[in-house]
């Protein structure tokens, strides 16, 4: 998951979207591995925060989108900065 | 780097993109880790191609963007069915 923040997000908003990650772990047992950052301001026209998320099948992600947890992460630290945002989910061979 | 085929995009092109994915880590002593796949359709507006590289800095990760095999694969294969991408660098602790 790639997401694009609004030109008026606050560094305390996109910390506080970083901090809200940090804690999914421990409260969505499904997570196998979470690994997440900021962009590194290497390269132009970049996303701002890369999330890559490890479960072991397509059920387990499921349980975590709709995981009570997650979507308040969402409502509460993403959309309201949100300005775009792209996803895949793929099979790791 | 999460990618959107164009519409007209063929299985073949689509295929050929992945057999050059696979030659890389071969041919780039930088890379580290290369987990790729194709989008597995549980969820609406999905981009179609997700990769994760691993690299051990920035300079490893400017080697593998500059080196001629993996911008000959993006010439080759990505750009003529490429409708967007998206990317994020990001550090992992």
């Amino acid at each position: 998951m790639l997401l694009k923040w609004t030109e008026g997000a606050s560094a305390a908003q996109k910390q506080a979207v970083l901090a809200a990650l940090a804690g999914l772990p421990g409260k969505i047992p499904e997570i196998r591995a979470y690994v997440f950052g900021p962009d590194a301001a290497i390269s132009d026209g970049n996303h701002d925060l890369a999330i890559v998320a490890d479960f072991d099948d397509a059920a387990a992600y499921q349980a975590y989108a709709k995981h009570p947890d997650h979507v308040a992460m969402i409502t509460q630290h993403v959309r309201p900065i949100l300005a775009s945002r792209a996803a895949v989910q793929y099979e790791i061979p």
